[in-house]
């Protein structure tokens, strides 16, 4: 009996997934071919449709699966009771996440560019959501006069364009430990809001 | 008489760095041919080489010169005297600077990958000298006990990041000014160091 559809896409799905965030992330979407994927992985190039409709499916599925991972990921915590605590499980959080899959963040950032319209009105919201989360952090401390902060909507990029800025240059092994990384990324963000 | 290869890179070489610097940032540095640059400047492919030996000095040269006028700019700033001042300053100048050149800010940090080990190294000394100026300020509002900070490199990192992430999400004519935008800023940093 053939092998069905649904058996070869489990088992390929995942390696096309890695192969192409690899490959994107090494070269830039716009440089790498469908058959440049397949190649990778080791299959033929035809293949490759049997598990997605293009180059463009490939790469969404690639920055959504990231977004669902981390709204799911972000879901799952433990919610403290007052604003600071959860400012700093957010911070936490978000360095850790992050540092996790530095491929992942760096096609998510430079490759918005290249999605369409429709795909990254929904990257977008997504986006929007997690972003909500901070901010609802900071408006809830700021009616509680714990947190002064002039405008919730900018600190919220800020403070995640800061933590998001962990991954250009921390290495595990180096000077310091992810764990004093957060420690400081923390101090910082609680001085920044208070 | 024929026109002199000098003439002739003047008045062409502004003209191949600028398409250059768009079409990077447009499709990412591995899509571009140089016949696609030439095409763009209205020019045969061959007369690109006049001026550009290939691709990599096209690409090294639009991150250096933006490194180089960054540098340029910082230094011909007046210096305040105080930690306080001089990193105000530094604030506002690094979100004007950056908000003015959207593109090569978005190359300099996507195309880094693209670069040889020999040429990043000379973008990541020059990086390192314009680092040098915002943690120099840091050191000195230490030791001077005006600023509080665990690790001077990692906040001066947190802040650029944080600085630069304005580029982002900031269009002009939006809901606020870039001077509102600078004060809301400074206000975080300010309070993150102190």
């Amino acid at each position: 009996m053939a092998r069905t559809a649904g058996s070869h896409s489990d088992i390929t799905g995942p390696r096309i997934r890695e192969a192409a965030l690899r490959l994107f992330a090494q070269h830039g979407y716009a440089a790498v071919s469908m058959r440049q994927i397949a190649k990778e992985v080791g299959v033929q190039a035809g293949a490759l449709y049997n598990y997605t409709p293009d180059k463009q499916s490939l790469l969404f599925d690639l920055l959504k699966g990231h977004m669902d991972d981390l709204l799911t990921a972000r879901a799952a915590l433990k919610k403290p009771d007052t604003p600071e605590d959860r400012l700093e499980t957010f911070t936490r959080f978000h360095i850790g996440f992050h540092l996790d899959r530095p491929e992942a963040v760096f096609i998510s950032y430079m490759e918005l560019r290249n999605l369409t319209a429709e795909n990254f009105k929904i990257i977008e919201d997504l986006r929007g959501a997690y972003e909500s989360e901070l901010e609802d952090i900071l408006r809830d401390g700021r009616e509680q006069g714990v947190f002064h902060v002039a405008d919730t909507k900018i600190t919220t990029l800020a403070i995640i364009a800061m933590l998001t800025g962990v991954n250009t240059w921390y290495r595990s092994g180096g000077r310091l430990s992810q764990e004093e990384v957060e420690t400081i990324y923390w101090d910082m963000v609680r001085k920044a809001v208070t």
